[in-house]
Order: structure tokens, then C-alpha cells, then sequence
């Protein structure tokens, strides 16, 4: 009979072995959270190894994401996709087994982590959308939504203060099935953590309104199986189980240090940790009794048929939900959704309402929302502002809840709407001022690189914001997130465009975009029928001269638009014909076939302005060495919007002689 | 005889009419802690309103940035240089009073505030300031270093992940000086805060180690007044006094509700406040024994007076010492400074050292570091990555602490070392890998804003890092650094260029630089010494043709200057004559004179290439609508770095490609 000590030891000698045959990585993390992981995957974990994505697995995240190792292992050695082949290519080019694990590249990988403290906040929202998701589509008897979420988080995960905006909200939010487990081993990079590290963790988490279960040795395979057991018996509150071990524990030498962390072992370590571990095999090489002891493809498929038994007779007793459940779980939209929102755009270019666009995403809400059950706003805290309630939002705490009150915590919002995302079945949106997007800057990337499918909406889009000040005003932040790759950054200049910008949102299965909304009112433009469909294609040509060939392109996006307008009728009026271009969204336009491309921005043409109240430098790519940026060099000012835009030069004059100064 | 409550409405008067003059701002906050605030200013802050400036006074930080007036109306009332009518132009283009306080616009105000939890991590830097400093300076029986750092913070501030990350620091470095004073209002923008914001304060700051104080009224000006007391009696833990507040205190209908949080009163409730509070005066009209009861002019001579008596006594005592404090205090640098520095620019010339940026960094900290006993370097727990310790470093616990272990927490770290700037005396640098400047976003943000004098080393600069994979791999935080006013980003191509870097980075008096240092090896460059000269410039020709006139300029940075050298090489032999501009700095190029630019980026060439393993957009600006940019389009990925730069196509031949294609 293979003992528990011997699978955990399995673990840390692939660990091991990759991270030497890499040279490079972290055998510190798996070899002393092993015994952990061996009895959470071998007694308590639901899942399905031959189909990553059955709906009512148990989510595992990685938090501590440097000790990837010990997830492929994992997932080698319960059954995934994952053969030998590709852990002997650790960190290897196009390998499935990354540096850090990536929810793209690995299957059976729910997240990707590594940047720290994140993975526990992907994890607080797939608690929630469980939670969430139990609400909507559970019926007596039926538990078709019924699962937990664990996530291992070291020293480092919980120093970031996103630790504390995700912990704080999951003990708010009661997620009971939201259980944590801190791989409490006394290290981090720089050493010892008493030098910068000594909060009481267990307090920290019980003021939060955690169930604590203290001081497990993590290396005592029955106090963890029972840890265990307390934390999945406990329904009301989210679960810490602290977890005293040994860093690399098992390296004769290098076991409880820093040295263990983050470099390879050494052959000779590996040789002493294989004498110490008592393992004796090859480097890559499982015996078959080790592989039977942690084989789940039987059992998982089992668990899984069970569920489909009981989702059989779910749907035979409300096809209709069932339905849904399919549906939303398949991330497709209602049958409907295409022509409804084309309607719902076709209508504001009929009505043509002078709004701000913060306001025209509002009003995209109140028409989107009731076609789309699976989305859930939310806010850190300035819903009042953000305009991110429509009528019908409700507190995600109730049933039917579909609006989250994330306080003012805009990092771990982010981060736990990436988390709703990949749990399936729910379209997330956040939201706040587009200058705080910094607070949430990493979490929007990954959004990106995971990708999920997120909406961030950021309004108080400029110096427009007005009298609450450069502290509040962004100026880099539309070129620094157009930078981020994989985004799609959308800066609506009426209630048309914002329409269109939250249906393409929408529309961009499995990955994120942002929607960048005024504060202040915006015109409504013209258009014809071809020019509300081009506005998806991310730049269109606004407005031509009636009866001659243009000598200049104004490109605008958002509320500059209106003022391109202005500019372009008084250049007109001094023989000076110009075209305008709408921009809304660089990236999509960037992506337009080259023809579209010079269509829109015909190369023989090289009098260009640019006018975005926004920094001047990311303008250049566009208007070239011969053009000109009407935009920000400086931070903005606290003063009444009006008296900003004039003292800023966001004026017709400016850009008239700005489109003169580049004709020459 | 003035009654404190009288005082305190005096705050609330002028909170209330500035806000209704402006018709914007937060009356709200300064409405609940006026009581709170004149115990503090009247009976324990020790400062000098006619030397803002004093190097012993007790700093005071308005976290809650928001509620700015009560700031300004303290200031104004207690003497600074903040008359009346720059009250009545609250939020007004080129006032004094911004809609959040700006260190750089009013006298008196220590620090910039307004994004929620900075000002408390400041205040944490200007209280281990105080501590490194009274550790360096001070002798028996003279404590010429001694003051206390007090800071409001509001729900918002502890609802944030940087609140956990510097009250962790705060209670481990047992800041004793340090008191914040929670205003506990029970109110957020969103409402009454039990939906998003359930945690037991107290206990959670107890478990950091801080000495907490609860249930204190703070509209008892006697409970508040011996909660003070209690807090500086207190020596080896920072304190946080919770105080039970409400909202709008006053105002009858708005009181203890958001509606007094974020908007102007409105005519009737300030009338109606007006009579609760028996507030019988005018708008901004404050009776002469009010601004009796409130003026510190006298008393703060007085007491600076004391300390410049003291002072003085210390100098005679310790006469270098004192000279060391005057210097330091006054921020200059040491009078061999200009020479040694630039000693060692010459000498890594000569010597030509083949080394990765950050070894070159850390070779230059050991040059500088003994000339400048004011730097206090750091990390987020990447000492040994960022190479961020030298040969001088000590931890900042112990006496002549000079380096700060910060932990796995960037924001906090870069907002700390923005409040030890700000303090006086110091010279921080902090450090962490470039991809994780993200965390800090905001705080580097605001470095540039207030702006404070913090060097920010930023190592494994590109996919040059390897195997951590596209999670650890900076793309895009080159040019979104580059988009931020007032940052100056140096991304130095050797020795050579890493040691001016930090050179120019020491030189600028009061504002921040972002030092971006590469893991991997970079070749060392022959220079002449005007070349050598010119690299404080930002950019200069490292390279142009023998006898004949180049056809295209490549512009590089960091580790790609190499690349585009070997270009060139290859090129010349293909008899394509190219010139290659190292540019370390593009802000500090575009800082140049226009003769100098086009000495170096003539507009004739329009054949130019871009070679920078990061965001290709940011280069349109260089290279216009004619060149090209090698550079990075998607994320990066888990390998070792020489196939990355492979794959990624940063390889001779696809530089020498495209450079003759932009030829055409």
C-alpha cells in the first residue's frame, strides 16, 4: 500500500527534477506544500481530469503561483492532459508548462497567477459566482450549482494589500465555500519574514469575519485531512486553515531557507533529497503504484456522471432554466441579443440625446441589462458616479443578485470580476474613475494575458472631471492601457458610439475590454447608416467636405470629437477643408485590413492633428512627424471644467491653427 | 471666552460656504472631524504657521484628501500664508485651495492627498523618516529630531489594499510617533458602509501591532483630547484612535447621510446649520475672538524659537553633525559630489565592464552610496534581484539604518518612500521588477504629481527575464512610465549609461526618476567623452558612418543598444550606412533644445527604426509614419531569454531587414 508520504513525495521529486532540468523555477513552494496538496486532491477536491471544464468542479488556484511545479504535477499525476513529455519541458518555448501556470496554456489551470495576492482574489470570485449562480439557477432539490473553491496563498500573497480588499469582502459576503490555505513556512525572498512581516494572521483574518483554524502541521497528513473536513463542514463563512511547513522540506540542506525558494536545487541537493525522501527513482520516472495511487480520471468521471444524472432530472423539471444554465455556461448570448442591441444602437442614432456618455452607458444598461441575465455590475464605491446601476440592479447578496457593492477597493474588484469571469456563467463588469484604474493596473492586465471576458467601465474620463483636481484627473491613462496587449480601450464621444462600445464589450467572448465614459454632457453626431456600422471597425470618417478633397485629417476621440467637429465647420468656412475622423477605438481599427486602413487614414495625407485630452505622446504612431497633438503635456488643474478646457487649449482656435500650422 | 465647540464650528462655516461658493467639493468630512481636528491643532500639533518649513514640526496628513477644507480652513484660521479670499476661490483656476490638498500649491499642506490610503502610507514614511533620522542625528540631551506624524483616515483609506501593506510596516517597525485618527462615520459614497465594509477595525490593527484606542466620540472634545494624550504617551506602537463620528455634523437633514458626503449643502441646509449650530455670522466671516482662539502665530515662534535655541546648543556640541543636518534638511548635495560622481561615470568608461543593468546599478549605489549617507534604499522583498543592497547597506531597524525591507508590497513600499522624501533629510530609493510597477502605479503616479524626490529602480526590464513568463514580463510599462508628467524614465544600455542614470537621478532636486535595469548581461560601448557628456541629454548619436552620410538612424534603448550596434555593423558591410542613437531618456530629450534634437534626429531621415523590446506604440512619436519599430505586439512567454528575443524577432536580421525596407 503506497502511503500518503510517498504520493506527496512524488510531488516534490517532479518538482525537483523539472525546475533542474530547467535550471530555473521554484522547487521550494511544492515540496513543502505537498503533503497539502496530497490529501486536498486525493480526498476532498471534485473533479473530472478528462474534462477540465465540467460546470460543478471544485476551483483550485494557485495563489502562490511561483510553485507551479506543484500544480503540473498535480495535473500530470491525477490524469489531465498534461504528459511527462511536457513536464521534462518545464519553462520550455511552447510548452504547456509555463513559469507561472497560465489558464490558457494548461488545462486543468482555472487562473493565471504568479503576480501575488491575485489568485486569491480570482478565487474570492468564483466563490461568489457559486454563491451567485446557486441563487439564480438552484431549486429545492436540485443543487446543480454546488461547489467549493480552494486556493493556497503564501507569505507573499498575503503582505499585498489586495489580500485585504478580497479577504475583507469574501468574510462580508459570507463565502463559506471559499476555503484558503496559507503555506505558512516563515520564508520569503529576502529571508525570515520577521524583519518585514509580522502581523498575527489568524487575528487579521478573524476581523475580517473568517473561520480561523490555526496552527496545522502541514506535514501531518491527518491534521490537514481534518483541517479540511472543519473547513468544507463550516457553510456561513469563508475558511482559513493555517498551515505551519517547510520550505522545500525534504533538501537536507537548503530545506526551511530562502535557498529552497526560487533556484534549482543542485544535483547534489537533489541527491540528498532523494536519499532523504527515500525516493528512489529516476529523475521523471513514477512507478505505476505511485500513478494508481493518484489516478482521479475514474472516480472524476464518475462524480461527473452523477452530476449529469442529476442535471438530467433538473432539466426535466425546468427545461427552461436548464436551458439557460447551458446557455450562460457555454458563454453565448441569448438568440435574441444581436438584433435587440443593433435596435437599441439604431435607435439612439434616431433619437440623437446630448448625454454624457457616463450617462448614455446607463442608458445602454437599462436597454442591455434585461436581455442579459448573466450580467453583474458593480463598483468600489462610487456607483452614483460610474452610472453603473441600471434599473435592474440588485445587491448581489439577495437573490437574484446581480450587482456587487465592492467598496472602495478597486484592485481586488478587478481582480475578483476576472474571477466571476472564469468561473463561467457570468459577464462581470466594474467600475470607477478612470484615474484609479492605476490602483487596479495589474489586475486590468491580467485580464488581458489570462483573458476574461470583463468589461471595465472608467468614467471622469479627463480634465473634464473639473473641480476635483490633478489627483483625480487622468492624463496617461487611455495611452497606457491602449499599450497593455490584448486590450481593447473605448472612448465613446455620444450615446451612439458608448451603445456600440458596450455591444462589441459584450459581443468580445472570452476577453476583456475597457469603456472610457465623460462626466460631462457630449453632443450627439450625425451619421448615416454605414457610418454607425463602421463605428465596430474603431475609426470611421466622421464628417468629409461636401464638394472638395480634404487638406487635413482631425482624428478625435470621446468628447474632443464635438470640438474636431467645431474646428472642421470653422476651417470650412475659411476654405480650409478638413476630414474628421472618429477614433474610438485605436486597437480595433489597428486590426482593420490595410485597405480599410487607408481608407480611413489615406497615406498621402500627411496633415494631421490629433485632439485627445489626454497625454500627446501616444498620438504620434498616428500623426506622424509632419502632424500635430492637440492633448496634455502637463497634470491638469482644479477648476470648473469650462475654465480647465480654455486653460488647457482645448479650443476651436487651437485646432484650427494647429491644422493650419500642419497644412504649412 | 471662545468655546471649543465654537472653534470647531468656525471649520465647519467655512467647509460649508467654500463648498456652496464653488458650488463642489465635500462639506461633509470636514463637517464630522472639526471637533477631532481642533483638539489636535489647538492642544497637541506642534508647528509654526509662519515656517511652514520647520524641521521639527509634527507633521499632519488629511488622508480623506477629499475633505480638504477642513485643512484649508485650519491653516487659515491658524496663521499659514492661506488668506480668505483664497477660501472664497475654492476649486477656482490658479487658488491655493484645490478640490484635494496639493503640497506643491499650499504652504502647510506635507503632503498631496485625494487617492484613498496614500496619505496614510506617506505618513508611515514621514514617521520612520522621523525615527531613521532622530537615529542618525540625535545625541544624549539633544533629541534635536523629535516630532510626532498625525494623519486622518476615513473609511475609504482602511478599505484599501495599501492601508494593510503600511499599517503591517507601521506595527513592525513600531513607529511610536505615528497616530491616525479614524473616522468612523459609517458612511461611503455608495451609503452606509455594513453591505461592503464589515471588519473590526480595532482588532485588524491590533493585529499589526498598533496600540488601538476605540469608541471615542468625536464630537466629545474632552474624550478626544484624552485620547490624544493616551496616543503620545505611547512610544514603541503606532496608535490608531477610532472615533465615532457624524457625517456633515450640523447640517439637520443631511447630517450622518452620503447626501453631506461629495456636494454642496445647498442654500437652505447651510441656512438650517447655520441656526443648530448657532452659527450667527456671514459667510467667510470669522468674529476676531474666533481667530483669537485659533492663531498659532505666537506659540509656534515660540516653539521654533525653543528648538533654534536647542539647535544651536547642538551645534556647538557637535558642530559637523549640525552642518550635516543643514545640508541634508536643505536637500543639497555634498560639495564633492558633482566631481566623485562624475569620477565614476569616467572610470565605468574606461573600465568598460561587460554587466547586467542591475549589477551596473548596484556597482554605482556603491559608489554614490558612501558619498550620500541621506539614500535609504529598499525592495519589495527583491533585494537580491534588483540588486537594490550595497556594500553600506544596514537594516533601517538598527542604528544608521540605511535600507528598508518592505515585503511583497509595492504600493505601500513606493507611497512610504514618497513620505520619506517628503520629510526632509533622506534620499529614498525603493525597488521592485518593472512588471510589478503596476502595483505601484498609482504611487509612482503621484511621485510625479506631488512631486517628491524617490529614485524607483525597476530591474528585469523585458522579456530578457526568461522563464518567469509573460506574468513577470514587463510589455507595456516602459511607455506608460514615459506617459506620466514630470517622470523622467531611464533605460540605461551599459555601465556606462546605468551610472549617469542614477546621477541625474540624485541631481533632480524634489522630483522622481524610474530606473529601469536589465537581468541579463549588456555589452559595454565606446564613447568619446562629449559622448559620454551628452547622455544626461537623454539621447545621442552612439554611432554614425566612417566617411559617408547615413541613410537611416536606429534608435535604441537599454539592452537592445547592442543589437542595434551589431545592426549597423552588419548593415555597413551590406554598404547601408546607418546611425545608431542610444536614447536612455526620451523625456529628457524632449527636453532639449529643438537644435540639439535635430542634431540628433534630423528631419530629412525619415528612414528611421525603433529597436525596443517593449510596446511598439510608443515610438510612432520617433519614428513617424515612414519608419518602423521592432519591438513587442503581443505578451511574452516562459523560456529562457536568448529564445525569447528569438522569437520575439529581436535578431540582426530582422533589424538589418527592417531598416532597409523603411530605406525602401
Amino acid at each position: 500500500m503506497t502511503t500518503r508520504r510517498e504520493l506527496a513525495n512524488a510531488v516534490r521529486a517532479l518538482a525537483m527534477d523539472a525546475v533542474e532540468a530547467a535550471n530555473s523555477g521554484h522547487p521550494g513552494m511544492p515540496m513543502g506544500m505537498a503533503d497539502i496538496a496530497e490529501v486536498l486532491w486525493n480526498d476532498h477536491l471534485k473533479f473530472n481530469p478528462t474534462n477540465p471544464k465540467w460546470p460543478n468542479r471544485d476551483r483550485f488556484v494557485l495563489s502562490n503561483g511561483h510553485g507551479s511545479m506543484l500544480q503540473y504535477a498535480l495535473l500530470h499525476l491525477t490524469g489531465y492532459d498534461l504528459p511527462m513529455d511536457q513536464l521534462k519541458r518545464f519553462r520550455q518555448l511552447h510548452s504547456k508548462t509555463a513559469g507561472h501556470p497560465e489558464a490558457s496554456e494548461t488545462p486543468g489551470v482555472e487562473t493565471t497567477t504568479g503576480p501575488l495576492g491575485q489568485g486569491l482574489a480570482n478565487s474570492v470570485g468564483f466563490a461568489l459566482a457559486e454563491k451567485v449562480l446557486a441563487a439564480h439557477f438552484n431549486r429545492p432539490g436540485h443543487a446543480i450549482v454546488d461547489h467549493h473553491t480552494y486556493v493556497f496563498v503564501g507569505d507573499g500573497c498575503l503582505m499585498e494589500g489586495i489580500s485585504h480588499e478580497v479577504a475583507s469582502l469574501a468574510g462580508t459576503w459570507k463565502l463559506g465555500k471559499l476555503i484558503a490555505v496559507y503555506d505558512d513556512n516563515n520564508i520569503s525572498i529576502d529571508g525570515e519574514v520577521e524583519g518585514w512581516f509580522t502581523d498575527d494572521t489568524p487575528k487579521r483574518f478573524e476581523a475580517y469575519g473568517w473561520n480561523v483554524i490555526r496552527g496545522v502541521d502541514g506535514h501531518d497528513s491527518e491534521a490537514v485531512k481534518k483541517a479540511f473536513a472543519a473547513a468544507t463542514a463550516q457553510s456561513d463563512k469563508p475558511t482559513l486553515i493555517c498551515c505551519k511547513t517547510i520550505i522545500g522540506f525534504g533538501a537536507p540542506h537548503k530545506q526551511g531557507k530562502e535557498e529552497s525558494h526560487g533556484a534549482a536545487l543542485g544535483k547534489a541537493e537533489v541527491a540528498a533529497a532523494r536519499d532523504v525522501l527515500d525516493w528512489r527513482y529516476a529523475p521523471f520516472d513514477i512507478p505505476a503504484e505511485i500513478y494508481a495511487g493518484w489516478d482521479k480520471k475514474k472516480v472524476g468521471a464518475e462524480r461527473e456522471q452523477q452530476w449529469n444524472d442529476a442535471f438530467a432530472k433538473y432539466e426535466a423539471a425546468y427545461p427552461e432554466l436548464a436551458a439557460e444554465f447551458r446557455r450562460r455556461t457555454a458563454g453565448e448570448l441569448p438568440a435574441d441579443w444581436a438584433s435587440k442591441s443593433q435596435a437599441y444602437v439604431d435607435k439612439m442614432q434616431a433619437e440623437g440625446p446630448d448625454v454624457a456618455s457616463r450617462k448614455a452607458s446607463q442608458m445602454t444598461l437599462d436597454a442591455f441589462g434585461p436581455l442579459l441575465p448573466e450580467l453583474v455590475g458593480g463598483s468600489a464605491d462610487l456607483a452614483g458616479s460610474n452610472l453603473t446601476m441600471w434599473k435592474g440592479s440588485k445587491n448581489i447578496t439577495g437573490p437574484d443578485g446581480n450587482y456587487v457593492h465592492y467598496g472602495v477597493r478597486e484592485f481586488g474588484m478587478t481582480a475578483i470580476a476576472s474571477g466571476l469571469a472564469l468561473h463561467g456563467g457570468l459577464l462581470p463588469y466594474d467600475g470607477t474613475f478612470l484615474v484609479f484604474s492605476d490602483y487596479a493596473r495589474n489586475a486590468v492586465r491580467m485580464s488581458c494575458l489570462i483573458p476574461s471576458h470583463v468589461v471595465h467601465v472608467y468614467t471622469h474620463d479627463s480634465i473634464g472631471l473639473g473641480e476635483d483636481g490633478p489627483t483625480h484627473q487622468p492624463i496617461e491613462h487611455l495611452g497606457s492601457l491602449r499599450l497593455i496587449p490584448n486590450n481593447r480601450v473605448w472612448r465613446p464621444c455620444d450615446a451612439v458610439e458608448s451603445a456600440v462600445s458596450w455591444k462589441v464589450a459584450i459581443e468580445r467572448k472570452g476577453a476583456p475590454s475597457c469603456l472610457i465614459f465623460s462626466r460631462q454632457t457630449l453632443k450627439h453626431q450625425q451619421r448615416t447608416a454605414q457610418q454607425v456600422a463602421d463605428i465596430t471597425r474603431g475609426a470611421y470618417v466622421l464628417s468629409d467636405p461636401a464638394d472638395t478633397k480634404f487638406k487635413a485629417i482631425l482624428i478625435a476621440t470621446g468628447s474632443e470629437v464635438e470640438l474636431a467637429m467645431e474646428a472642421a465647420r470653422t476651417l470650412a468656412q475659411q476654405n480650409v477643408p478638413v476630414r474628421v475622423v472618429s477614433m474610438p477605438c485605436t486597437e480595433e481599427f489597428d486590426a482593420q485590413p490595410l485597405e480599410y486602413r487607408e481608407a480611413i487614414l489615406p497615406s498621402w495625407c500627411r496633415a494631421r492633428v490629433a485632439v485627445e485630452a489626454a497625454s500627446v505622446d501616444f498620438w504620434g504612431k498616428y500623426v506622424g512627424l509632419d502632424g500635430a497633438v492637440v492633448g496634455m503635456t502637463t497634470f491638469g488643474a482644479s477648476a470648473p471644467a469650462p475654465a480647465l478646457f480654455e486653460n488647457f487649449a482645448f479650443t476651436v482656435a487651437h485646432v484650427v491653427d494647429s491644422v493650419k500650422r500642419v497644412i504649412g
